[in-house]
């Protein structure tokens, strides 16, 4: 995806959004190019898409250590200074994810009391709801504090975005019996165990205990935490399996349905599970933690997934995510002192976003 | 699933190998009382199965070091030693993994340079092929040597098993750049990078790099490498989607073919892709580097995925797949020593195998 996908699914987003208005971080020139060739059901929506100039790209395959330091002038960069300096409230963007979740936490700091913010998607799951996993990759060597951290916030989101009043946590094991598994996931277990026989300290979920992978999509758990490899790897594999599925159901009903009117009447059917079961790629996925809100899109998202990622931006302006998770964390445990305290907001619009307009193919 | 479904499939498994002899061991008394009630298409077979009676059971919560401690007079330990005493060629169990592991290592031991089995399944992928995946819990702590001696055995069974003259095997990463991921996963990239530009020291496999979780079912590799836990992870939530997946794609046809002959067309064609889209459940898991031959079947499978394990360990025993790992893994590295140097044979049937009758609910 180019810079088409992002302002293409930046103009859908005012579309569904009408109080909300976009800045878009990127190099004029061919973000101007892009909207000369507008469609023109979208064009009514041009005058609230501000474009904000940044000529650099930071490129997928850059480190986040080097994205730090070679930053300036990037669309990424100028795009979340614009919500570190209160001219948004938040940042949409489908570039490289380490030096997204890097350049974040640099400029915007993280909550009091989080010392890893951490990527976040909810998966669909039986029965048609969803489930909350995280770290989805912003940290490989997790300590049970960390795991911790996690559930609370997975917590947090599940209550504050989707109304849950006493979400149902998990951590992801190899069993579910209290030997399995390795030490840091061990003993996130036993400290929440610890805490929910205990007066829960303002604890506002409920700890489940181990669940194994293919709880993740049972509807057993709201939220189910694990290290960001194995998050990760889970998150891409289902992806993967779900491109494959749908790939040999077509070639099922090619095969087979060999009448029209069996395929033609079966067609509408397949289009809208497709879409009900594509909701992986078309989350955008959240990085938790940050004293601000940004929001990554699927690298492999078309507009429609910019625009559902930008949704999901706005749906955490609205509930005041990182307010929420600023009072419930900061009341707790965890010693690594924040750099910044809390974003700033504008009162100029209702939402106002940054997208930047760079993309990548990876995700999250 | 109870020792009914170990009878029958043990049953169809004969049926499918006209020169199989199977061995059952589990409480006599059940399984006579199984026996009593087969299907009468089934019962020709019955001269080929052999009772071993083993009165215990060792359950899915007992811990592997209880199991080892306390397996005498168990039909897992039972079916076990009739490997080791050279009476049969394999043996197939759906009972506790970590038991059957720490079991099977103990009195069959493992292949000469192997210092820690895996276990390893094939998942189907884009195109009609598959992959193996290993480990998928036998090893949660592992180092660089053991990542690399899952890639060496995962393409032996590749290349024995399958057919497959340089397997394509990958190492499971967050990413695909050299900087990402664990220290040991990095360090075993590394190392296979350095055996693939040298002479490569008889590893007849290419080493294609990193790989993402979706790689996994893209048909991108033919043997995927990680740790146990990630591995355990992705392929119980690989099953848990796809079960999800398939229960969606039932409500939508229910929900909107409506008409009669659209769902009574649409059926076999459902019915055929819902067999196609189970392999994971009713492939048998290989437990690789042991000095015998180990199938564990999946502890939910019915009597037809463990008649599919049972015919994995039937390709295995006709492949000799011990003597291949052994002849090719015992050329390198690995310096801890193995107890015992191979599985014995008996040639009185072509293929003699012990099926445990005892299962649970877990896999693998």
């Amino acid at each position: 995806m180019g810079p088409r996908a992002t302002v293409i699914g930046s103009l859908q987003a005012l579309a569904m959004h009408p109080n909300l208005e976009i800045q878009l971080h990127g190099p004029h020139d061919a973000l101007e190019a892009e909207l000369e060739s507008l469609p023109k059901r979208l064009s009514g929506y041009r005058p609230r898409l501000v474009l904000q100039h940044a000529p650099r790209v930071i490129s997928q395959a850059m480190r986040a250590a080097n994205a730090l330091r070679e930053a300036d002038g990037s669309s990424m960069l100028s795009a979340i200074a614009s919500v570190r300096d209160g001219h948004v409230h938040a940042c949409v963007s489908a570039g490289n994810t380490g030096a997204l979740m890097g350049l974040a936490r640099r400029e915007l700091g993280t909550v009091t009391g989080i010392a890893r913010p951490a990527i976040s998607t909810a998966v669909p799951t039986q029965g048609g709801g969803q489930c909350y996993l995280l770290d989805l990759g912003g940290n490989v060597d997790v300590q049970a504090r960390h795991l911790m951290d996690f559930a609370r916030m997975g917590a947090v989101m599940a209550r504050v975005i989707d109304g849950l009043a006493m979400p149902r946590v998990a951590l992801l094991n190899i069993g579910v019996e209290a030997n399995k598994g390795v030490p840091s996931v061990r003993e996130a277990d036993e400290r929440l165990r610890e805490i929910m026989a205990s007066d829960r300290r303002g604890f506002t979920f409920d700890y489940i205990g181990y669940l194994e992978g293919d709880g993740i999509f049972s509807g057993a758990a709201d939220v189910v935490v694990c290290d960001g490899f194995v998050g990760n790897a889970v998150l891409k594999a289902s992806e993967g399996l779900a491109t494959m599925l749908m790939s040999r159901l077509q070639e099922t009903f090619e095969a087979h349905l060999t009448t029209r009117v069996v395929r033609a009447m079966a067609r509408p059917a397949l289009l809208r599970l497709k879409r009900r079961l594509d909701p992986v790629r078309y989350n955008g996925a959240s990085l938790l933690g940050l004293a601000g809100i940004v929001v990554k899109s699927h690298g492999g998202a078309d507009a429609k997934g910019f625009a559902y990622a930008i949704s999901r931006a706005v749906r955490e302006i609205d509930r005041d995510l990182p307010s929420h998770l600023a009072r419930e964390l900061s009341a707790a445990s965890c010693p690594e002192p924040s750099i910044h305290s809390a974003a700033r907001r504008t009162d100029r619009v209702d939402s106002g976003l940054a997208s930047d307009a760079q993309s990548d193919d990876s995700h999250p």
